[in-house]
């Protein structure tokens, strides 16, 4: 009936770098956009046929919808760009590195600020420049939640899930497949959302940077079936890649 | 009150190689992706803080458009894509070379169709597969002016005015400062519009590509000043290529 793709943007600066990123606006790397164009090609080449798409207000984001709806020839489709699918707010912790957090703090905490559903990392305050207040991006959006200093995986889901259910199921009783580019966090909680994933289930969940997850759902938005365009092998060593960035 | 810029497309390949495009859908050359650059980085020197853009449906002035956006770092704000911003389409001269068409038609000839202001080119018959009604872009929009075959610039003025007076206005009282992306003659219409250019003298000009044109404009959408944002010398060596297309 539907078809939702969801993707997450190539690697980025700060991936390769190994930083805490967040709303941090870091640009695409080489590799980075290889991986954008490739999934563009990948989904031309399965028959995809979009006619809508959503980003979020971050560059990496929008260049990977960019250079996918490109390869596919749809560059002339709307790319929706909206805050919600912002990656998660990693407060204080953003451009930090993410070894040198582990040995100072340790990797239980490391982890739990990462990966916990409802622990936020320290904020960001709001006379520091980088808070979203003082960013024309987030300037006369009305809802508290589009200017955080910090963020649990909780409250990104809370922002993602109303996107989700007013907007983007608008566009696809509309459009029937849409494509949805943005980050490893506003992601998960659309999936979580989707395939109904436990608070604890969905930390554990790590999606590779660039290979489309494609969401067959039925009228009422159940999924049917759902699968990464990707071999097997490519699969397992992306994830695989994700879920060690702390390790040394 | 408000400031409009007008930004015509950097080169394409079709320009380079001096055939009639019009809706044909040509990526920019090397060049052109240059000149959208420069024209980001000196809006962005001017102080320009745009906070909406609108494009055509076609990839060279799309591309033109994010590339100015990415330069200002304004990546962020909506693109709009209209169809009323593509190109004059070109009837059955599209993929024709100028030089070629000079030597067979008269300079004459093709001066009426290239510059005239209600002459239409041969157009190109429906069951052509070059044909808009061919084309996913164009389908589900009922305007009968979206599926043409061939058109007059008279044409072109018609549909681009209704697009000002109801869409980019409404964009300008909201966020003041828009940018529009678009082609040599949807670009003449709005020009031709706001300037109250006669049919015969929105002829004869010629608009550089990638060069930013600045309208301001009061609060009843009338012309204060307009100038390009390029300094005298480089215009006028801009200008002349362009009037000089047909010429061997």
């Amino acid at each position: 009936m539907y078809k939702l793709v969801l993707v997450r943007h190539g690697q980025s600066e700060w991936n390769e770098l190994n930083l805490f990123t967040g709303w941090t606006d870091v640009d695409l790397t080489e590799r980075g956009v290889r991986e954008a164009k490739e999934a563009g090609r990948s989904l031309k080449a399965a028959g995809f046929n979009f006619r809508y798409s959503f980003t979020s207000l971050l560059t990496r984001a929008i260049k990977t919808n960019n250079f996918i709806l490109e390869e596919m020839g749809l560059l002339w489709i709307p790319d929706e760009k909206r805050w919600q699918l912002n990656e998660k707010h990693y407060g204080n912790l953003q451009g930090m590195n993410k070894t040198e957090m582990v040995e100072k703090f340790g990797a239980d905490q490391v982890q739990l600020w990462r990966r916990s559903y409802d622990v936020r990392p320290p904020a960001i305050p709001e006379d520091d420049p980088r808070h979203p207040n003082h960013d024309p991006r987030y300037q006369g959006i009305e809802d508290e939640a589009a200017h955080p200093g910090t963020e649990a995986l909780l409250d990104t889901v809370n922002r993602i899930v109303p996107l989700w259910q007013n907007d983007i199921t608008a566009k696809l009783k509309e459009y029937k497949e849409v494509l949805v580019t943005a980050h490893g966090n506003s992601l998960r909680g659309i999936i979580k959302y989707l395939k109904n994933i436990s608070d604890q289930d969905i930390i554990s969940l790590n999606l590779p940077t660039g290979i489309p997850y494609i969401f067959e759902l039925d009228e009422n938005f159940n999924v049917l079936k759902d699968y990464f365009l990707a071999d097997e092998e490519t699969l397992k060593k992306l994830m695989d890649e994700v879920a060690n960035q702390t390790k040394k």
